[in-house]
């Protein structure tokens, strides 16, 4: 099938792309390269070495099949030039990456909120009005977060996106209703991605467009089976405050000697996935679209749950790395129990990757591979999530 | 108190600047003028004669004890502006109209989704985001619609923004919870207002703004006790296919002796205020702010239901007019019930206005003295509500 993917220059889309283009998919990466304009901002490079997109393309397609084709173009600001590509390319399925994917970053200032915001709802609506207005008979498929369903709540395992609930009727009776679980966003960022499901859920219901939404975990790892082939098409690597993610921050620290430090308590429990998971998933939603006048259908990407300590004490056992504890910038639950459903992928054909101390290894090579270009101060997280005219961390926050 | 009325020249913002102006509160009106660009993009006046902004100042300004102000501010496009009159004002409150508020408008084009999505979502988050980073301690109230409830579901009396449910708990066991009411809207329009409820949630969550959130049925009615005062504070009076309403534009339908158009069955059921109740509720909400830590207040500033078609009835037997069926522009559940809790407002004393020939002859009375004016052309309906790809209006559709 034709796929375009919105976002495909960057940590997830970059190895999704090419595990498409692998299997045999005609693929064109839609993007606008933000993430590497974020990198000049913030001054931290991704630790991996990765190319420019022109290298990038020339070296997979050296190899490849078909080729593989990029379009520069801003979602969010650059609608006609949207248009006219959909309309060009007629695609069977969009995948949408593009969106500001950092929650630290979505909370450093106004400017990071009001950008975060704007260019994470207006992309997505710009897609779905386009696929709308042009009446393409094109599946959107679009990366969630776990996040939505917020780490307040103990307890009973998060279905997937629709939650059945008893509720009162008329006559006073119980009766069973399935909705769409509430929403408990944790930051600027996550909030983003509780409103793209309003978008999906009206275009889907007026439209009738065809929507897969798959609310991942946190990603870990670097290389799939097609980035590891070249060192040219190397995934990206983020270890700094904003960007790096905590299972990675962990290994990268540990390859530096630096201590791996745990923000609070270390017992928020997290979703997980392994990079080379999200490729397979996005593929097998890709193979496997929700039928006509089906509602969207929901997944979650995610295979296992643990809590940040355990992770940290598991990399210690591995690495011998200290442990430290610095004061939590995000408001959150100081501790949180999450179970969750995940079978609904795993009916296509998904077999988990779970956490294991030789692919830890893996990353804990690759870290150690690349440690001299490691920038030790952009390691702390520079972010807060509490209001600036505050003066102390809040003693407790309302979870819902 | 001090308000600051965003959106304080359109329909509900200008009646309610004046009411609070009268009330003895400090007011500045905040409005880009938008809605009278868009009388100019439609071609569509508004019945009654509206003066410019600087006339309806100097007018009631002439009369009133604290003079009312006015900023020339686009709330989605101007932030500096706003975090600069923010700060200068420091309002104890804002209220905020400003936000495009036609569905079948929202509706007309994918230029017009985009422009509703745009103006709404982003000026929401401006206006939130401001308050945040100032560190204001001003409390917030918006205008929502009863329309992020939906009209598919039956019988049960909608409650006022949250929702008791049950669910299964880890043990199995069926707990009660509190969610915010699921969402099922009907247009673009409606969407954008049940996406503003996360902002809500999340600024309220996280950032503790306090937030009134008003989820307001149909205004009815033109006129207020300060509208009518002078001829030059006259209020909008919105007939046309757009921004009309339908109480409303029966009315006016009959003072011109054009037949009463119903949409379709005419056995939808939707909530209803005269415009009178609008104004008293923004006050009441803001001179009872929610406690500091309080979750967003949710109210259903709306006072009684009724079928369309019922209206229609009753309005033919106070002018004779004829009632005529036309093709439904929207995509909607053909008949539904609504039934809605609305005593959080009566609580701070609130005596609703309900449907009476004596406010409807006042309508009437308004609508004839302006007839000449009224342009038949615009009356009906300009936009659909499904694909222009279709090629009929479908059979039926799903309702959560």
């Amino acid at each position: 099938m034709k796929v375009l993917v919105f976002g495909g220059d960057g940590f997830c889309g970059w190895p999704t792309s090419l595990h498409l283009s692998d299997k045999g998919h005609e693929v064109v990466i839609v993007d606008n390269l933000s993430r590497r304009a974020i990198d000049s901002e913030l001054d931290a490079q991704s630790l991996t070495p990765i190319c420019g997109i022109d290298e990038r393309l020339q070296c997979w397609n050296s190899m490849a099949a078909t080729p593989l084709r990029f379009a520069l173009l801003d979602l969010a600001r650059d609608y006609d030039g949207l248009v006219a590509l959909l309309s060009e390319e007629q695609p069977d399925a969009v995948v949408h990456f593009a969106e500001q994917r950092a929650a630290p970053y979505s909370m450093k200032s106004a400017a990071h909120r009001r950008y975060s915001v704007d260019n994470n709802l207006t992309g997505t609506h710009n897609l779905l009005c386009a696929v709308a207005e042009l009446g393409l008979d094109t599946h959107v498929v679009h990366l969630g977060t776990m996040g939505v369903y917020g780490y307040g709540a103990g307890g009973a395992v998060i279905p997937e996106g629709y939650l059945k609930v008893q509720v009162r009727g008329a006559d006073g009776a119980l009766e069973e209703r399935e909705i769409l679980h509430p929403c408990d966003p944790g930051s600027i960022y996550h909030m983003t991605k509780c409103q793209d499901q309003m978008f999906f859920y009206y275009y889907n219901k007026n439209f009738g467009l065809r929507v897969t939404d798959l609310h991942q975990g946190i990603v870990w790892g670097t290389q799939t089976d097609q980035t590891g082939k070249d060192a040219r098409l190397v995934n990206r690597f983020d270890y700094d405050g904003d960007y790096g993610t905590v299972l990675n921050r962990f290994v990268m620290q540990a390859a530096v000697g630096h201590p791996l430090t745990v923000h609070g308590t270390g017992e928020q429990t997290r979703a997980f996935i392994h990079i080379q998971d999200t490729v397979r998933c996005v593929e097998l939603a890709l193979t496997n679209p929700p039928a006509y006048g089906e509602r969207v259908r929901i997944f979650n990407q995610a295979t296992e749950t643990h809590r940040l300590i355990d992770l940290a004490h598991q990399i210690r056992a591995l690495t011998g790395a200290d442990i430290s504890f610095a004061a939590n910038p995000r408001l959150e639950a100081r501790a949180n129990t999450l179970a969750i459903e995940n079978t609904g992928l795993q009916r296509f054909g998904w077999d988990p990757i779970t956490l294991s101390d030789g692919l830890l290894n893996e990353v804990h090579a690759i870290a150690r591979h690349h440690k001299h270009r490691c920038d030790l101060s952009k390691i702390p997280c520079a972010s807060t999530w509490w209001n600036a005219s505050r003066e102390e961390e809040p003693a407790d926050i309302r979870v819902a």
